[in-house]
């Protein structure tokens, strides 16, 4: 694998969208006690569930510690291919590469520098140095070369593109303070338009209410095609959320895209208030450093929050009334995939959806 | 990965021959240091010499453990693929899959069962579970289906083949009490038959003197192509490798193989006896249950040990007069092939060679 001192805009190289053709899809083991209850035994079951849902539609890899990868490969699907990639956690949608493809059906990486949402100023957890070598280890494992940015910390659940041009982000993300906070709004604008090979970013204010990752876009709105997005909501003005929610409606409302479209706009009610229990909480190792998961912490709770995959979408399920609504909305939004949804509590509970424990590697 | 539970004689695949195509070929990164003085740094230097090498000529996978890992990237160079590959050594050849293939260009891998050479009898390390993992991490990596036997102990090492039938090894490492004593000598056979599909077994009596594998084939005999093997030799009556090396040659003179044919049988003679200096003893770490490297310990050197790619030929170099004479030999056995020497003497130190630390992976 070579590392290439250049940029995906200069050499033709862009970012496709999600709903583009994969040729698989990476996954992360869970196992830290200290974020996932019961030493991740819970939510190791889950990602089964949704390594397999994905799984009908598309290649799907799993990356284990060396201490779990025996169990990860006796508990995961014989069509799953199961590696060793040793992280700090399982999110590989912050972590992992973001590919970018050019004409001429050539794929690259580009490699973020990762801080584990914020580093030593609101980071999660402490250290964060083998999360930072996922995304190299991913291009090695697909034999692709890779664009390297170590003084430019971004996540891939905080961006979202139309593959035409467009990328949406949050401020409260993006401009956080643990981020990037040497540089200007601009300078980050430049960065991602290099990077990304993009000619408008659209800036939401804030993701959904108290998520921990600094409101990461992936949570509160997902791209369905160019022109068209998905947006979480609540009609619940009671509801913190729905200020938030509003706030990105008027705002796309009032923007246009790199094509100079009006976009779309599509609203996927988010669930009732979903709680930490008192057993939950007190599955979870607690030390110092890492996030606690205090008994009745509400969880950012979006059912935007879903993985797109060649011929299907996999979503997330609460148990709550708006499950099905979510699963009409999202057939109507996607009328040639097949929406299936995976009972996700438990990767809620650790502080992400199955967006952010997936990474799509698009066709080259 | 599947894993099929049927063999590779039923389902018509074969072992084909180190000399027919390959898509690429496995290294596993050398750091324990009860075997590698210095903490594995010089044998890693001579590692990344033989990747490099052998790149030249086909795809080279090396894996690392997670704490190797950015030294191994950073030590490899670009063209080299490096992931993760937990194991206890770094002999791939033995604890790696023997691939096998079928008319339709399919490809699986045999899992074998792996014991550190010899178990709780003679093993030459404790544990092992992380190297008999291997062979599946490989399988897995390369997405292809598996055999296992699990009740059945060998390592690549000590089988060589034609790719038409015929398989060559020795009674000192196949017959030996710490693999499958429980078996007799004609079980063996009908296990190797059975899943390597073989209509006839050589047997060679001993292996290189001193050869701490229990006298592995692949140190003593090659497979030039079939009907011609390549045989370690030394004229000097008073060497007890003299003894062993006529041993062979009279059993090939006075054998065919599966096709019928005599062999054809070249002599590659050994260097003079290299022994463990102070210095290389004094390197590494004791530890109970390994192998120690005494001073003045004869070391099983031997030219035959060495790795068929594509179009090369990678061999060791022991600072031997012998060793330009091997090169002039090899050239004519393999006219179309490059004939690339590797100063080895540090993997020699850690008890085998550049075959040992090779597994090609046939084209499909």
């Amino acid at each position: 694998m070579k590392t290439i001192d250049s940029s995906p805009k200069k050499d033709g190289f862009r970012m496709p969208g999600e709903f583009e053709k994969h040729t698989g899809c990476y996954i992360l083991w869970p196992e830290r006690p200290d974020n996932w209850r019961f030493g991740g035994k819970p939510a190791q079951k889950v990602f089964v569930d949704v390594a397999s849902a994905i799984s009908k539609f598309e290649q799907v890899t799993v990356g284990a510690s060396p201490e779990q990868y025996v169990n990860a490969r006796y508990m995961l699907p014989d069509e799953v291919r199961v590696v060793e990639i040793d992280s700090d956690d399982s999110w590989v949608r912050d972590c992992g590469p973001t590919f970018v493809k050019n004409d001429n059906g050539e794929l690259r990486g580009v490699d973020w520098s990762f801080n584990a949402w914020g580093g030593l100023v609101d980071g999660l957890y402490f250290p964060w140095d083998k999360d930072d070598q996922v995304a190299q280890k991913i291009c090695e494992l697909e034999n692709r070369d890779r664009y390297r940015l170590a003084d430019f910390v971004l996540e891939g659940g905080s961006i979202h593109v139309d593959g035409e041009g467009t990328l949406i982000t949050t401020e409260e993300c993006l401009l956080s303070e643990g981020r990037n906070s040497q540089l200007s709004k601009e300078q980050i604008e430049q960065v991602l338009k290099e990077y990304l090979n993009l000619e408008k970013i659209i800036w939401l204010k804030r993701g959904i209410y108290l998520d921990e990752t600094n409101g990461h876009v992936d949570n509160i709105l997902n791209y369905v095609r160019p022109g068209v997005v998905a947006l979480a909501w609540t009609d619940d003005q009671n509801d913190p959320q729905y200020e938030i929610s509003k706030e990105c409606l008027d705002i796309l409302e009032n923007e246009t895209d790199a094509k100079g479209r009006k976009l779309e706009i599509h609203k996927i009610h988010v669930p009732k208030p979903i709680l930490i229990t008192k057993e939950e909480s007190e599955g979870v190792d607690a030390v110092d450093g890492t996030l606690p998961r205090m008994e009745g912490d509400r969880l950012a709770a979006s059912y935007i929050n879903y993985y797109t995959a060649n011929g299907g979408v996999i979503f997330p399920l609460f148990g709550d009334p708006k499950d099905e609504e979510a699963k009409q909305k999202l057939a109507e939004l996607y009328p040639e995939r097949e929406i299936v949804g995976v009972p996700a509590r438990e990767i809620l509970l650790g502080g992400g959806n199955i967006h952010c424990i997936t990474q799509q590697v698009p066709k080259a």
